[in-house]
């Protein structure tokens, strides 16, 4: 950030009074320009105990396999959010949703919040964000093709509490490191 | 928002190429400015069957109470974010946070994340945020004096899980007239 959205002017990177860290502040009108983590939400959608994955057409992860999740758009909630990223990349209705996994992504200021659901219908078409929507047994889960690792965490989870017949809430931290916490 | 904050020239609202709502687009560099959605997380801190309330000493809401709740900041995860509120508002120290209750306020994007914790210790002083630091048993908690509907709803769930001796995660929507979905 260079310049202040509401004046034009040039901002400062300094700590405002009564603040403890750094923000981007206008030298003109005084505008402090706070930034804050970004959630991005999606589901592990269930039919007939296959899930549903997409084989993404734009980067990062081109070509890979990856959950239907997107960033929270404003005005919307967050059932609202998981149900738009399902229709937008896989042309998928789902129901249900239930909260499932909840992974910090803190070095790079991302919360992702993952809903298991059920899928009602998809027409495995996607608008151009996934080249490929498929249902996936657990078994053939193509775990060494996954765009990123909050989906293979999640993934992890789902696939560890699922002989079960129950699923948690989780919460957890992903490193940039690929480490869990 | 007027300004690109990149390259300090105006921005139009319009849809970009491949997007389905409008955004704010730089007319020189072309930056697409996303909004999106802000997290508030929180907690309600029992010690001794009595939780933690703060009065509120800056609007909105001055002189009223709640649970000390703030927006997250970057680089933090969400149990980060949740300790260091309840440090910064009421002094207190907080351990084995559990997550209770999600309410999305989309009239005003917000996603507040509240926690149930256990208080270690306070000492009910603020550093400004506060006038006054309180532990309250569930009968004197007061209902007609609280800061925010959303503190309101997080604080009825509470009260009804509580009988059950068994707490649930709690997914619910605040409406701008206080309805709750």
């Amino acid at each position: 950030m260079n310049f202040c959205s509401k004046c034009g002017a040039q901002v400062t990177l300094r700590i405002p009074p009564e603040d403890d860290r750094p923000r981007h502040v206008c030298d003109r009108c005084g505008t402090i320009h706070y930034e804050n983590p970004k959630m991005v939400v999606g589901c592990i959608a269930e039919k007939n105990g296959q899930i549903l994955l997409c084989r993404r057409a734009i980067q990062p992860g081109y070509g890979k396999w990856t959950l239907p999740a997107g960033y929270m758009e404003n005005n919307e909630t967050v059932y609202e959010g998981t149900r738009r990223e399902a229709w937008e990349e896989a042309g998928a209705t789902i129901q249900d949703l239930t909260p499932f996994a909840l992974v910090n992504l803190s070095f790079i200021s991302q919360v992702y919040l993952m809903f298991r659901a059920r899928l009602v219908k998809t027409n495995f078409t996607s608008g151009g964000e996934s080249l490929e929507i498929r249902l996936f047994e657990e078994a053939h889960i193509p775990w060494d093709q996954l765009a990123f690792p909050v989906i293979r965490e999640t993934l992890r989870l789902y696939c560890a509490d699922r002989p079960r017949g129950a699923f948690s809430f989780h919460v957890c931290d992903l490193h940039a490191d690929g480490r869990v916490g």
